[in-house]
């Protein structure tokens, strides 16, 4: 079993947080600005992407050896019209170039939260598509969604990391013009 | 009704003429190469990525005025890494630009062949994502797709063709990869 820390309360480190408990792990929900709390093997960031860079200014010598979960959609919401880094590269790339001792994950963030929930996309079981250079750390983290329930899709290469956060956008655009709801999105068939 | 011309014989090309069909509309299937015989009110281009340059300098002329339906994946298929289009681009840019006389519209390219005949991907109805800065084509293409029994979600302007071309290209590569079927991929719950 693993032992697993959110860093966020909101509404996805919440989901995250109750799936890794359905699973039986050893689960910590810490608030963004904690930085003393020991964190787990398995530290999920699940805060906006805007404060990503402050979590890691603070903590960046605790991840060092852990697997970090990336769940961000780094939209730029003033416009609603693109992200907010670079189109050839992801927010995933830039985590991963900061915390260069860790194994850095993309995850998490093509599931609206009330699908982690839920377990359902319409009638599709909710699938965590996860992408990373790490085999064995996708492999940590695919057991981790497994064992709550939910499936898990080796997404490929961390550079699948950019389409992820392409999806991510799409369905976060059509939910925000009503195209599709918050509790739907894109569902995996395999 | 609608007349449709599809530029393209394979799968694609099939299963978009069959859903159209199904819709009652008079749907004509052209080969790549024919540059002759006129077309509908909305065109198709139901070809490879690379073959399209070809078809619009043999038919751009043909192309002025009508509604162009760009379903193209523009995957690099030597290092199945990437796209061939600039990461800030889409391959649907490139066609509205050498197109200014038509309205181009990107959809179809979420979707695989066998999900338009089936009619559903895993439980879900199969769902056509449909951008294009032109909100009359967009209609017209969502009826084609919903007299077929099929569902049309409008995915915004021109701009989202780049994120459609991630989620194609990021489909392709899991099905490449046997991570999911060529007969399932995302569906979209509303």
């Amino acid at each position: 079993m693993a032992t697993i820390s959110i860093i966020g309360t909101g509404n996805m480190g919440q989901a995250i947080a109750a799936l890794a408990g359905r699973g039986g792990h050893t689960v910590q929900l810490l608030g963004q600005h904690d930085a003393d709390t020991p964190l787990g093997d398995v530290v999920v960031l699940a805060v906006p992407h805007a404060a990503v860079a402050d979590v890691i200014a603070a903590r960046g010598a605790h991840l060092a050896g852990t697997i970090v979960v990336d769940i961000t959609n780094p939209v730029d919401f003033e416009t609603f019209d693109g992200l907010t880094v670079p189109t050839d590269a992801s927010a995933t790339a830039g985590i991963a170039a900061a915390l260069p001792d860790s194994r850095v994950l993309k995850a998490f963030n093509t599931n609206f939260a009330s699908t982690l929930a839920s377990g359902t996309v319409g009638d599709l079981t909710t699938t965590v598509l996860i992408a990373g250079d790490d085999a064995d750390a996708k492999a940590v983290l695919a057991g981790i969604v497994t064992s709550g329930g939910l499936k898990a899709v080796d997404a490929g290469s961390l550079r699948r990391a950019r389409e992820l956060e392409a999806v991510g956008f799409l369905q976060i655009s059509l939910a925000a013009a009503e195209k599709i709801a918050w509790t739907g999105g894109f569902g995996v068939a395999a």
